[in-house]
């Protein structure tokens, strides 16, 4: 376990991964700098095309990239390729299997699942891909109805927005609820600060 | 007026944007593709550093770009030297002259006065820089306390988050009720549909 200060967050992209999903979070860690210091790893280091196409610039690539105290997988359409990508697989396993926090926003936790990393835990995925996002994994106790599970060091999160509310969760669990909320007020965003929490599952089961 | 289907929304970036008041409203837009084409102009073609060094690929520059139905200026530190930076201004000012709507998320509306784009209107901005916001333009009509402002074809936002409300809102207008909340919804986003709203006026007067 790291004790790093600030601790770094490296976000995991990919083709057709999905900005808010990313951005979301990555705001709340940006505007902590003393805590956090956030890192976008891609395949390579570079322009990385999202869903929609919108290109981010990668920091640092899979094969160079060292890894970060919290490690954070989003979702997006790429997704439904990575589950199979036995290479992306193995690289991701190894690069996670130390983190501090091992967390995912959205149909990331398909990837975190069909990696391993969430085997033996409780995960959640979003609801409008559930039954897809749920299929993923050998021995994952998915649960259908969370903002946010948190299940020892991992933290999976239900679909894009999801991603905000889990991301001000983890700061207050590592730093208390002045700083989450404080953080949170700057960005003008209302968290929801109930886990269970998700008018979505009902939403998207029909 | 442009009646094109899909409205092109024309997002301005430069060197220190905040990215989530540009992918919080392009996630929306970009899920409603027989509404909306989103579309990043940025100096130049290539690579934009935002407020704390990612870099995002604008599709367009400046001096190449034809103007969307929806020109949008996000907020971010780096609009504290644009509203001194004439060449920018009058570049902004004929690039939304004939939009449809104008819009801004944050201190974008800052810029959008520089430019002369908001004299005669009402608008709003962050609550965290509102007195050095609201000194830009020579005839703003400026509110204090807004989620958002629409005043006419001008559309303005509080600080980041809001202008996911904005856009839902705008939405909402153009498209009616059930896509607004059918969009934010496949986010899950929970919206705060009163312009009115702004908890976060009070909490950063002091």
């Amino acid at each position: 376990m790291s004790e790093r200060v600030p601790r770094r967050v490296s976000i995991v992209i990919f083709d057709g991964f999905e900005l808010l999903d990313v951005f979301g979070p990555q705001t709340l860690f940006k505007w902590l700098p003393k805590h956090f210091d956030v890192d976008l790893v891609g395949p390579t280091a570079g322009p990385v095309a999202s869903h929609g196409g919108i290109e981010v610039v990668a920091q640092h690539g899979y094969a160079d990239a060292s890894p970060g105290d919290i490690v954070l997988v989003p979702g997006g359409l790429g997704t439904r390729t990575l589950v199979d990508d036995s290479a992306f697989l193995t690289w991701l396993a190894a690069f996670a299997r130390d983190a501090e926090f091992v967390t995912s926003v959205c149909t990331g936790s398909a990837v975190l699942a069909a990696a391993g990393l969430l085997d033996g835990y409780r995960a959640t995925s979003n609801k409008r891909n559930y039954a897809w996002a749920s299929g993923n994994g050998a021995d994952v106790t998915w649960v259908p109805v969370a903002r946010w599970v948190q299940d020892g060091n991992r933290w999976t999160s239900s679909g894009i927005a999801a991603g905000i509310d889990m991301a001000a969760a983890l700061i207050r669990f590592l730093h208390g609820d002045d700083v989450a909320r404080g953080v949170a007020d700057s960005m003008e965003y209302e968290t929801h600060d109930d886990a269970d929490w998700d008018p979505y599952a009902r939403l998207n089961s029909g």
